[in-house]
């Protein structure tokens, strides 16, 4: 996030962002976010990413809620863009699109390689393969391949067509305004990326529709960006303003403000050496006080508990059972030590599950690339 | 042509000129530009364009020269954009264009139709339609259609996709340098159009070839952007640098100093009513005195007359006519009168004929579009 002198307003950058969990609440009065919260009521079992405000902010989800309630066609829309590995991040997301699937919408997830490119200068050769292993990944995670679309950007001429359909009108201080001074090839695949979130409501694939495309706050301005698209071409195309969810962003298993690459201890992936895991994992920052003696007297501070966050965003989805971790910590009656030994082992269990899981799909997710090799691009 | 006060610095606009004649010298110093004449011996039965300097500049032109006599492969590429019929501006790219088709090489020849959405808001039913006529009119020209490959920006995949390729890296001041404060749409249309310049070379088309481009000197801009990537992407996709040579802008028939269809008695198009383009012509500019007395006693002044600069640039290829009238004005002989008859008959003729053969070219200029109908695309 980056405060813009000239308009006297915060800007949101989703290539790189500083967030804090402070800045929440702000952002969303500034930007019209509205609280999940009163609609949790019309949620049957809701998961624990919205029980427990995980997602704390959403536009136009009743759209959704009531599609979905009525049995009538919705979307959602995601992607990742083919750097790396999957991790805690793409996880949450993934979770999120798996559960609106399985709620009867349509998943649609995009590799967003011509933003690897434009934005990385990742070679369209290189994102390719990267990009298998994320397919594998999703499946892996649960999504359903027959009621989803997956594609890569350079490989989908409706949204490398409907970016020049958009492009039309769009000034500089419109663009900079969302997205600072970059270069034309980073605007463009911004462009790209409106087209994304749109691409679930064109004819092709059923025509208008509600569509809910799940993000870190970071991430709104694309969002504002699309809703803004969907008023333009409204006439035309008939678009419905993309709804969206806002979930919050994990510290660094380090205790630093965000997960970073720059910082591997901050993070790890999904597909990393479990013994590299467990390192970062027995070397992440709790709420434990100075010495043993003190916690056992005083509790620890789960509040400030990296482990404990990975916890309540990850690794235990019954509530019953992270408020009694919470309460054994508060009341010193376990240790740090202890702590995360028990958690490791179950971060552990799932990730060896999950990569047993995720080579079983690995030929799925080739031969899904290399159907897609097929179509013709230059890119 | 603008000043910028930034970089005191001449920009060329191509998308608004009100560049002056005598502005050429300076600009060819400026931008690096070669005068034509050197070049002339080494050219066999150069066509009037050539002898008369209305094309004055070139870049590398050489290397067309040199595949032309040594049988070697190189393209002529051209465009316009449709958003009306060919008038006199259009008419000698054409010549151009079939003049290095006659001499050998591969013509492309692009429906600038992104352009004309992103700069003119004329949506793509609307260019398609304009582009059937224009495509007639360049058949009727001459062009020949065996050796040419013609197309739609809307319909070329290759062109958008190499649009991504191009895009990266750019900065903006870059591109404002170049075209000025322009929307996001246009800086996209502009990179298309180092595409459509870049097409010539590449595999699908024969490979890397040098390929020429004869331009109006206001569209250098266009010229020098695609030099650049082509230097930047030389590497990877073999490009050579593209030549161009640089015509003369005749002036308005009623002396202003430039063509426009914002002022419809300064120009006329090749599909226009005949009666119509009489009258333009019987009352444009001439270098006639007060009265005739005085025009007989001190000659005319065929400099200043347009109907004089429409003969040199377009309906008299015969030096030894053209002198012949030349003199015969400056000796006062031919008052205007006489003189705009004759001319207007060889104009109506020209006219006339062409009309007929283009008539005749419409089925095959539809059949050309409704084939490139079939390639899918959004726009």
């Amino acid at each position: 996030m980056t405060y813009n002198e000239k308009s006297q307003r915060f800007t949101l950058d989703p290539w790189s962002s500083d967030l804090k969990v402070e800045d929440y609440e702000r952002l969303c009065q500034e930007f019209g976010i509205k609280p999940l919260k009163p609609l949790l009521p019309m949620i049957e079992n809701p998961p624990h990413f919205l029980r427990r405000g995980i997602i704390f902010g959403h536009r136009d989800l009743e759209l959704i809620l009531e599609a979905a309630k009525k049995n009538e066609p919705f979307a959602v829309m995601s992607g990742i863009k083919p750097t790396g590995d999957f991790h805690l991040g793409t996880l949450l997301t993934m979770r999120e699109i798996i559960y609106f699937q399985k709620a009867g919408g349509l998943a649609v997830y995009c590799i967003a390689d011509i933003e690897a490119y434009e934005d990385n200068n990742i070679p369209f050769d290189e994102s390719r393969q990267i990009a298998i292993g994320n397919i594998a990944d999703a499946l892996a995670l649960g999504l359903d391949p027959k009621r989803a679309y997956i594609y890569r950007q350079s490989k989908e001429r409706r949204v490398k067509d409907l970016a020049y359909l958009f492009g039309r009108g769009i000034t500089l201080s419109t663009i900079t305004a969302i997205y600072g001074e970059r270069h034309l090839g980073l605007y463009m695949s911004a462009l790209i990326q409106v087209a994304d979130i749109l691409l679930p409501q064109l004819k092709d694939l059923g025509g208008p529709k509600p569509t809910v495309v799940p993000v870190g706050i970071d991430q709104d301005p694309h969002i504002r960006f699309a809703r803004d698209v969907a008023h333009r071409f409204h006439e035309k195309l008939g678009f419905i303003p993309p709804s969206s969810t806002y979930h919050r962003i994990m510290r660094g298993l380090d205790g630093s403000p965000k997960m970073s690459k720059r910082n591997p201890m901050s993070y790890f992936t999904l597909n990393e050496d479990l013994e590299s895991i467990k390192w970062k994992l027995m070397n992440a920052y709790t709420g434990g006080r100075a010495t043993a003696k003190e916690q056992r007297e005083l509790g620890g501070i789960p509040e400030q508990c990296c482990i404990y966050e990975l916890c309540v965003f990850y690794f235990v989805e019954d509530d019953k059972e992270l408020l009694d971790m919470y309460m054994k910590c508060r009341r010193g009656e376990v240790l740090c030590g202890d702590c995360k030994i028990k958690v490791v082992e179950k971060v552990i269990k799932f990730i060896e599950e999950h990569q047993r899981r995720r080579n079983r799909f690995i030929d799925t997710a080739r031969s899904l690339i290399e159907e897609e090799d097929q179509k013709p691009s230059y890119l």
